[in-house]
């Protein structure tokens, strides 16, 4: 499949081929429009506590789907989908270590195993787009950068830890209408966590990311943060969970839902 | 207390008064500014099912905060307060049924016991007074009509059953502005949903709601419907946990959040 062919290609068909295997690339750009997901597996035992963490941590957390123990299929974002084979590539945290990063999920899988799918950037950098804003790591072809903060996320049972941001950078002028449009979609971390001085949340060097590409960032524009999905796995590694799967970082969960259908406004 | 004094005391101030005992009517009117809250407590066994419930039906039980197993004190959104003794009625529900309405649950107290507290329709009924449009049983000083509706509400584990509406009617030329206003608090059950023909969600007779006072319901107005936060002792009927504590319908636990640390935009 050519990367002219994939952009065409509708939620459903990319998550069949991505079920037979063989998809190298990051899931950024694909099914435009519709909304992609965070994903993060957890036994049963753990499942309350990691449910109460999200609904206390809303904006690294969003939730959009919750699969109960065993389910398999999200019934309700992408009918017919099978969550252990369907995104690209998975990520298997013991006891907090990463331990392997794998196609599918299906030796893995079992009965008690509870499936979270969290709202994702792509749907407010889509809209900022839309406004005029296009996020600069996305037309350099990059990954956003993130960043592991000092702000602490509120604990819940088993879970605590960081709260992870990405940054993207803009112009002063820009800052007022970028809350605004991302403050629309509270389902995909909505409004910035902090915006300017790095520092004030624990971030000592904006040019070493803790996770994905180094950014551009041009003389005068101030670093804008939001809360970002990768938190779960950094909570994975301070709380050492038994066992944690989630998708691999930039390797999205692509549902049928369109990314309007979370704005709340 | 006489109704003057009350109504100049803080939350906190109420919630003393309360845990004292003897107030005997509804919280409605009192801290004005305050967000209020309804009450769902359940065992640890039924917890993830009634989280997961409420992550499923965000309009009828949106969630403001969750109280792990035997912890009694909001600290969120009312630290020092205690959710055993601070709300002035309590519903006591064994099987599917009322078996007490109670002004302490102190006796009933268990290390297992999760709680978990709603948005109530007073924040947006709050807001849409500001923006020139108080509801009508609120002038009248009666209780809001609700009514059970043939609109099923998403199951999830042990819990199913129908939602339940509050209605408020208007001029035609208001509805807009009141979807608006109503858009702005997800967290105290946010838009209508249903505007008009009561038959289409399965009401035969506003006139006979199912709690609360009869309307009144003036010529050529509008009936707006909202979800609403006795959702859960419907769904408590129909799903029958072994034990469910509740408020007494508009007996709410009064918080220190402002009504406007709600609103989205």
């Amino acid at each position: 499949m050519t990367e002219s062919v994939s952009l065409s290609l509708t939620p459903k068909e990319l998550r069949l081929h991505f079920r037979r295997g063989g998809w190298g690339r990051p899931t950024a750009g694909l099914a435009s429009g519709y909304v992609q997901a965070n994903l993060a597996i957890l036994p049963r035992a753990q499942a309350f506590d990691f449910l109460l963490f999200c609904q206390r941590n809303p904006r690294p957390c969003p939730l959009i789907e919750v699969l109960e123990a065993g389910v398999f299929e999200p019934a309700i974002t992408a009918p017919g989908a099978d969550i252990r084979t369907d995104l690209p590539r998975y990520r298997i945290y013991q006891d907090g270590a990463l331990v392997a990063e794998v196609p599918d999920i299906m030796e893995h899988w079992r009965d008690d195993l509870v499936s979270f799918l969290l709202g994702c950037s792509f749907t407010f950098e889509a809209a900022l787009a839309s406004a005029g804003m296009p996020p600069r790591h996305v037309e350099e072809g990059k990954n956003v950068p993130m960043y592991i903060t000092n702000v602490a996320t509120a604990p819940a049972g088993h879970f605590s830890g960081p709260m992870v941001v990405s940054m993207r950078s803009m112009p002063s002028g820009k800052v007022v209408k970028a809350v605004q449009v991302t403050s629309r979609f509270p389902n995909a971390h909505g409004a910035p966590i902090h915006i300017g001085d790095p520092d004030a949340i624990g971030i000592r060097d904006l040019a070493r990311p803790d996770y994905g590409d180094a950014p551009t960032v041009r003389q005068g524009e101030v670093p804008v943060f939001w809360a970002c999905g990768v938190t779960p796995q950094a909570v994975a590694i301070h709380s050492r969970p038994p066992l944690m799967i989630t998708h691999a970082p930039g390797y999205m969960f692509i549902t049928d839902l369109r990314d309007e259908e979370l704005a709340v406004l």
